[in-house]
């Protein structure tokens, strides 16, 4: 097949990594610590399920119907009211419903982004917003992170020098693969940034209430006076993520235009998800669900912090994040991470290498991530202790 | 706001013409012919209700969890089985789970389509086609359709010229807006074309289950010996479109490379909504709702052909189409459709303007498309007695 036939942006779409490493996700023979998925066992399915039939009796037939694009109103109405809780006070017509939080970067890249244009992204950062980047043959500009999450002087400095870029996007709370959160001091920076600057700050949440020790700080949205943060969230971390239900709050004037890239994309969101939602939240039964899996993957964490403590060698290293689903822990030196995996894997483990998620590809070379949503205590304990081993004699 | 700020698609992406009339669409006070959505009320929700039920039971938590970016397999394996009941053999590799059938425009558009690109379309022609496209800054090339569809030799014509196209996007069976369905000898000459000149047909099939007289033609895909025809595929018109799903049918190597298209797009579709109609069709609930809607559909697009006859004067004219949802009629010559639209929706009654499907925008001027899906038979008839009214006293 004659590849120039394609687009141009084919050669960056690609990310050999990122599907060798799903393809790890299923097979049953392995104690995984690839996905970044949530624990199914927790999902409140005898609640969906209740309220799935009594939604069918409330809006019979409309229930399988199309929406509109921009998305349901009571959905949008919760939204606001969520919102509110965060101390941020935006309109119906500040909010997008997109088809999961993937999408709403999807769009904001059609949106912004003519090929070249420069897009600064934490370093590592999520493999899914670099990819949604990388679709638009944008310029992607890595800024290291580290234990206060995004180096904002690294940023400021490359700004100083003349850097244009379209937007920043990051992760603010427990982040995605570094396990970091922006400090407060830092989020006030940054914004000062947007501003001098004149670039968006895409603040993507999706950890964001998997808080397991403190209140996470403020969003940067919350405190941004000049409408140059648009604020991505989901319900697939700490609800459910099969219905593909996400949304987007920016300017009034921003969501419109994304509304109109919707459009052409996929017409609408599915109804029932965003209807089941909407009730669920109305209903508390959301609320009632971030309390229950906030103890529940604490739990984890801590498992997976003393398995790594008890099974890893002294010069491997990591922060203990606050929140979310990740460790990310630097090898000793001269152990590659791809090498490493090879390894562990004839040993039956599974974790992604450091270089999937580093603009840099060599640079996450010494870094694995190891995600704790997912497993079991025990398997978390064994699996650590396998890798462990493996380690060592390497 | 600098919309210099913005990506240069930007002016190609909006539509107001399509804003307008959607925003027609949920007024309860109008008559409206506007929408080319199906009619909710023959939805089988009782059926539905039963079969989620049942799911939940039978799997659990994991119908809330992410699916893979593929699609399932148990609804991948209906559609292998549904395509051979098409003459159409392929394999699950063969087929990529889409966020509705737009999603797969958008996909293939996004994978194909360099700015500049030129791309062959129906004039008139499915407006989400055309602006999935635009999205791209694609060229767009409208080929008449006349009572036959597209016309092929038109088409030939500019390709022997040395017009380069990337592909042909078209909807064969009972298209939108024209209602026409392509020939079986200009199947064959199309294919023998896209071979001769190197370009894929996009077969968009949403209405080929709506016919109301005959089998339908046989597809592109099934007489297709060169791996030519990417088939698109939904469950919108005929089942229900609530959920979005729909699919995508090509040669493995674009569905590979689909795939990872869609994962930096929206990672997955709705795993509820896939193993919902993949149960639908393995329990012939799809089957059954094909045989009921026919009669159903047939008898508005009867009643609204009467309506036409009774009510607009004779200088009208139009084709009955032999299924789908639309009738496009050709005003009294010096009547322009969106100054007879203003006058309609005085009277409440709405359409849409002609203008919005072709590529030449004023080219639809004297056009209008009417839609029998969603309205009841009495309401078909009293909308036309004034649409016929306000036609003749323009």
């Amino acid at each position: 097949m004659d590849r120039g036939f394609f687009a141009s942006r084919l050669k960056r779409m690609e990310n050999k990594e990122l599907s060798e490493f799903m393809s790890l996700i299923g097979r049953d023979d392995i104690i995984s610590f690839a996905g970044g998925i949530p624990d199914e066992k927790i999902f409140p399915v005898k609640e969906l399920k209740q309220l799935i039939n009594k939604l069918i009796n409330i809006k019979g037939h409309s229930l399988f119907q199309y929406s509109s694009t921009d998305g349901k109103k009571n959905l949008k109405e919760y939204l606001v009211n969520y919102l509110k809780g965060q101390e941020i006070t935006v309109n119906e017509n500040q909010i997008l419903i997109t088809t999961g939080s993937q999408q709403g970067l999807d769009l904001l890249a059609k949106l912004f982004l003519n090929p070249g244009d420069t897009v600064a992204v934490e370093d590592p950062g999520y493999v899914g917003g670099i990819g949604a980047i990388n679709s638009y043959e944008a310029r992607i500009m890595g800024i290291e992170v580290d234990e206060n999450g995004l180096r904002i002087d690294i940023l400021e400095k490359l700004l100083k020098e003349g850097e244009k870029i379209k937007f920043l996007y990051l992760v603010p709370d427990y982040s995605n693969p570094s396990g970091m959160t922006l400090s407060l001091k830092r989020r006030y920076k940054l914004l000062k940034l947007a501003n001098r600057y004149n670039f968006y700050i895409i603040e993507d949440t999706p950890y964001r209430e998997l808080s397991f020790y403190n209140k996470p700080l403020p969003a940067l949205k919350s405190i941004d006076n000049n409408e140059k943060v648009i604020y991505l969230g989901s319900f697939s971390k700490y609800f459910m993520p099969g219905f593909r239900i996400g949304w987007i709050c920016g300017p009034e004037k921003i969501i419109e235009l994304l509304t109109t890239a919707k459009q052409n994309t996929d017409l609408a969101s599915n109804t029932l998800g965003q209807e089941l939602i909407a009730y669920a939240g109305q209903e508390g039964i959301i609320q009632e669900q971030i309390k229950k899996i906030r103890p529940y993957y604490r739990q984890k964490l801590v498992k997976m912090e003393e398995g790594l403590t008890k099974y890893f060698p002294e010069c491997c290293s990591w922060k203990r994040p606050e929140g979310g689903f990740f460790f990310w822990v630097k090898l000793p030196t001269g152990i590659k991470s791809k090498k490493l995996l090879k390894q562990a894997i004839k040993n039956r483990v599974a974790f992604v290498t450091g270089n999937s998620f580093c603009s840099d590809y060599r640079r996450g070379d010494n870094y694995i991530r190891l995600s704790f949503s997912n497993n079991t205590l025990s398997e978390i304990d064994k699996g650590l202790s396998i890798l462990g081993k493996v380690i060592n004699n390497f």
